[in-house]
């Protein structure tokens, strides 16, 4: 294996726990595996600070630890990586070929796991305050924020979770919600509602952002009364949902009309031949770090056997 | 939650990676939780002597290690279990009914996560050198037998793709077949006569497994001909097929008429209300550790959603 092969067996696109595990399994399986991952390897786990639903790690895990050591086990079978954004890709026909901001490459096959990134608000102020106090990672950010008020928009898992680790820095957590009860699950609700810097603002919407230099208030909507107010905080994070990378895809594997992810069978096989897709970018993904993983390992097996089937 | 509740909000069968998985999200989400285990917690999982490729250990983890550590975390969040073994289920209506030699539980749903039991060749020094050269899975231990002859015995699609995995490690790979043609599907078969490094052992049975420290060498018997001779080599990996434990559910749950597994969708949700199946028991599962635990993961955020749905 001196020679670096013309045409891999598989792309990988995506350094997530999807693309890691199917890594894990293409490269121990002696397919000549290139994964391309746009930032650190790692994927939206990186966010989360502590990880306690990976089965395996009781006492928790952070997702960038994670997601480390699975980069760590798939390189040590030669999985072969690449930084880069993917601009294009040609899916039809026996040899694929994905064009890259670091340059053109080729395979047998293709596995997208390329996630999910953070629905934005929408809203007057965002993009002028991102990195000014506007934020899309906890974890990355929160340390900023020590002993002034912040907000976090949104009632799902990880929203909630964020406000908990939040609380380690600020002197305040709001919680702004669009509905009047979470999403989350049990145990993180009720370690929330236990907290005395967490406080909850049921029915309401950000309007707008607003400060100077940086964040300095939001304008709330309450979505029953159609009441208006104004919160002061230093920062806001946005975790309010997320949407699939599958901008370049479109016309290419079919995707899911509604939520843009690709639609895929039990075996993670699109209807391209030799195009799989594994972990929270695939059609109906409960985006969890475990099935992302699983997810991935299923997409290694399924190319492992189409290339062993047809070894053209 | 003081009390001990009659009716548990889910009963887990089986305590293997699935069954922990599945564990592991239902107690998180705070449902009360039985599994039931007819023998030690970990299932198959506790033979392999070091799993590889589950993603998040690079230098590798036991499978008792691992199932422990699963263990750990769900009895954490509050799982309660039970040793015994499953007699019989009432699967249909609100309330599902299962017994066992400890008892009888009630649930309002059922996650069915037993497994299968491996087609042994109950031969002389099979159980001695299981996980000293005899493995029952080529893509966990493929990468042990490097530049080493090793066997395969079995003639169906997985012995041959197995086969032809292990050429990638193994100098030379001898595989044992009881009749004179191969059941795999024909482009497998090609592929595999083709094969410089895989030579067929046809009309032949194992009788006897020899070796000291590890496997030295097999003892065979031709069918036909009765002529007895000697094949040695490091490994034999057993591919004569995987038995799903769904004995008890016959007529409660759509199984596979040929292979007994338990018929699902994506959501690891069988035709019957309130009852799913996730793992090795479930129909076209890869058979790995890490997807079973996807798999148990999905059923348990799926047993989540339908208990939130439906809180009779």
């Amino acid at each position: 294996m001196a020679d670096k092969p013309q045409t891999y067996d598989v792309i990988i696109i995506g350094g997530g726990p999807a693309g890691l595990s199917a890594a894990i399994y293409t490269a121990r399986a002696r397919l000549s595996s290139l994964l391309i991952e746009m930032g650190l390897v790692g994927g939206q786990a990186m966010n989360a600070e502590r990880l306690d639903n990976y089965p395996g790690f009781p006492d928790g895990i952070s997702g960038m630890e994670l997601t480390d050591r699975m980069r760590q086990q798939a390189e040590k079978y030669g999985l072969e990586t690449v930084t880069a954004e993917v601009t294009g890709t040609k899916l039809a026909g026996k040899t694929k070929a994905v064009s890259t901001t670091e340059g053109d490459f080729k395979a047998r096959t293709v596995i997208i796991a390329g996630g999910c990134r953070r629905q934005k608000l929408g809203v007057a102020g965002e993009a002028e305050f991102a990195g000014r106090g506007v934020s899309y990672c906890a974890t990355c950010d929160g340390a900023f924020f020590r002993d002034v008020p912040i907000a976090v928009v949104g009632g799902g898992n990880s929203a909630v979770t964020e406000a908990l680790h939040l609380t380690k820095f600020a002197s305040k957590v709001s919680v702004i919600h669009r509905r009047d009860k979470l999403r989350a699950s049990a145990v993180v609700q009720e370690r929330a509602f236990a907290d005395p810097k967490i406080e909850f603002v049921w029915n309401s919407v950000v309007e707008q952002i607003e400060g100077e230099d940086a964040v300095k208030r939001l304008k709330l909507r309450n979505v029953k009364t159609d009441a208006k107010s104004e919160l002061e905080v230093a920062g806001v994070f946005v975790s309010t949902g997320l949407s699939p990378n599958t901008d370049y895809l479109k016309g290419l594997v079919p995707l899911d009309e509604k939520t843009g992810a690709v639609i895929v069978n039990a075996d993670m096989e699109t209807e391209v031949a030799g195009v799989y897709a594994a972990g929270d970018i695939r059609q109906h993904s409960p985006r969890q770090v475990i099935i992302a993983a699983g997810d991935g390992a299923v997409a290694g097996v399924a190319v492992t056997r189409y290339l062993t089937e047809y070894p053209w």
